[in-house]
């Protein structure tokens, strides 16, 4: 089944806005065992005519995202219904259904948002109880261009998501029959690079057939993807993890921190983290995490030095004669952490994320970690990473946790 | 000037990647007096085939990234040169580059390197410092199937910005002459929503001739866009302004975090935050602006109550009384943290992140915010973001740094 995503919206393609359809509808509909052929962005308007009237005509399913707001740059309803050849009527039941999402809300409905309700005869309209656009299907016996179902679908996420799980995956279901389903097996590792894969398992790979394989990298991370039959996806996982084991963050697509998350909670284990330069980002991804607040307690972002003597007793000349990127105050740091909170194990981190501040000896990129646990001699590591800031925070931040996953794990 | 941009790789389809080049190009052209016409994505292999054939007919410019790297799924290069009838020949001064990339590295090179220096006959190779694939450029003379001129571009984007600010945007500006370079403005408001905007000021801005506008909706965030001559967007920023400057955030594209910053600096003043249930976000959005350690000290992720009653002094008694999502607790908080530290102002946030922990007199998505400041009386702030647990950390972030910018604008 070939299908498409066209989003619309001018600032999609002006950098004002990161597209995460794409990616979104990718998932969803691989993991109904259906791909996406090939996804577009236009901007709103004619643009819209054009890439949807070649769309139309390849594919078998159209998803289309976007400009079915109450304001004059949303136009994809009336542009698709004007290609099709059919007329646009007020829906009753969408106009009472708009009527009362005001009315709930104690706002008033103005004229505009009458265009909502517009409907191409003989297309479905799809409940949106999230907004005031409701979503439209268009199916193929009333497409007079190809036999290509079509879905107009709102473009924010809390909109869009439940009416694509309620209204379009159904359809789609019942659409596309009931095709292969191929698996995927994403392995995410850390610590090491594409090129090391490459040389080591390439060849191994390319050998097993009915697999697709393909890497990806990341800051700090390379995810593997296998797709195939369960058969030769247990085979290849098997040829990876016999020589990169070590390396392995996890093998169903589950973040570093959702993983550090879980061993810490199968351990029975708690963390502090005590961040420089890193400014809070370790702290942030770990409770990203559902149930973080079982094994993590206590963050400090101790940016100032006066934060890190204050907070973490750092001695001062500790900072004095190496510092504050430097070996001894990584260590000072996770041993203070741990001191202060009730934690089993804490993590700190100390470095220079630039633009400013790198030195000869210490240049932009540097950094030091340090993991202090109960009862154990507290280890530090320098690592480098010359990126920018946010790259380098995150870098920075994959190292350290990957340095809780190695020490939790044993 | 027709500009395309191809985004292939199947990991940007399968939902494992979010696909940003589509958004970084589109502000890279725009600055320029360029603007996008349609951005696609496709995966790996023959599908490559398939939408450059069509884009290039449609385009005098197409920008394509991905699949110049060493492996078996990256076929870009070879497709391109095969519809364009063109011969691959090893390039000697990349090989050349290439060995050194490696021999600086200390890492051997592999054969299946050597396919990265192969260039399309009448190519131009951009060099690539930051990686071992190396650029193309078909200029339109060796162009046999239309006019365009056609860029081959490496997807990892350290390696991708500076060969573009290096290599295509130059050859870009040549080939597009002097455009006509419309000015655009963005607004930035927090605390209104897109519907107040719609109510207020879209039929004025709709009376405007020459003006394009546009409104994008994000968490916690509405972003209104002016295209045209300076004086329209004069026109339209002062009708704009006149109704809704207390939301404004910036008019320059400026995030929430770094106007905070700017005004806390401006004002010489000193911030430190308090965190439960954003977890360190609002920390990381600070620490993501460059010389946010002049206005930025301390921070406490005190995500269990023994961190609030140990780190912040928050009394036993107010935690039991009024539980840790509570009015009381954020006062306590923001409080011990201005005590804590040397800042001016210190900011707090509890509430109920999600899934669990949800009851119905706070249900999940319920926070408090407290602002301490030195000299004055603390403020608290109920707010109520019903979302995922990821949307909920942003909303609340944003309600939290829009108290500080409120305050401190006086």
């Amino acid at each position: 089944m070939h299908i498409e995503i066209l989003n619309t919206g001018t600032e999609l393609l002006l950098g004002n806005t990161l597209n995460t359809h794409g990616s979104w509808f990718g998932r969803q509909l691989f993991n109904m065992g259906l791909r996406v052929a090939r996804q577009s962005t236009v901007p709103d308007g004619e643009a819209i005519r054009e890439a949807f009237e070649e769309m139309v005509l390849r594919s078998d399913a159209l998803l289309i995202t976007g400009g079915l707001g109450p304001t004059s740059d949303d136009l994809t309803r009336e542009i698709v219904a004007e290609s099709l050849g059919l007329e646009l009527h007020q829906d009753e039941q969408a106009l009472r259904t708009l009527e009362s999402f005001f009315s709930i809300r104690g706002k008033p409905m103005v004229a505009a948002n009458l265009k909502q309700v517009l409907v191409p005869t003989g297309a479905d309209v799809l409940p949106n109880p999230n907004g005031t656009a409701p979503g439209l299907y268009l199916p193929p016996r009333i497409n007079r261009l190809s036999n290509c179902a079509i879905f107009l679908l709102p473009g924010p996420p809390r909109e869009l998501y439940p009416m694509f799980h309620n209204e379009v995956a159904p359809r789609l279901r019942s659409l596309s029959g009931c095709s292969d389903v191929a698996s995927v097996c994403e392995l995410k590792f850390t610590g090491i690079g594409e090129s090391d894969f490459h040389h080591g398992i390439d060849d191994e790979l390319a050998a097993l057939a009915g697999l697709e394989y393909g890497y990806c990298a990341r800051m700090g991370e390379v995810d593997l993807r296998l797709i195939g039959n369960d058969q030769v996806i247990s085979t290849a996982r098997d040829l990876v993890l016999e020589k990169f084991s070590e390396f392995l963050i996890s093998d169903d697509g589950t973040s570093l921190e959702a993983t550090v998350t879980r061993l810490l909670r199968e351990k029975g284990k708690k963390l502090a983290t005590a961040e420089s330069c890193t400014g809070g980002l370790i702290a942030n991804r770990l409770t990203n995490v559902p149930g973080a607040s079982e094994v993590f307690t206590h963050g400090w972002v101790t940016y100032a030095n006066e934060a890190k003597m204050d907070q973490l007793h750092v001695a001062k000349n500790l900072l004095e004669m190496h510092g504050a990127v430097s070996e001894e105050v990584a260590r000072a740091m996770a041993e203070g952490a741990l001191q202060e909170s009730a934690a089993d194990c804490a993590l700190s981190v100390t470095g220079i994320a630039g633009p400013d501040g790198g030195t000869e000896e210490k240049p932009v990129g540097t950094a030091w970690l340090g993991l202090a646990v109960r009862g154990k001699k507290t280890q530090t590591v320098r690592v480098f990473h010359p990126r920018n800031r946010k790259d380098f925070k995150q870098a920075v931040s994959q190292s350290a946790l990957n340095l809780v996953r190695l020490e939790i794990r044993g």
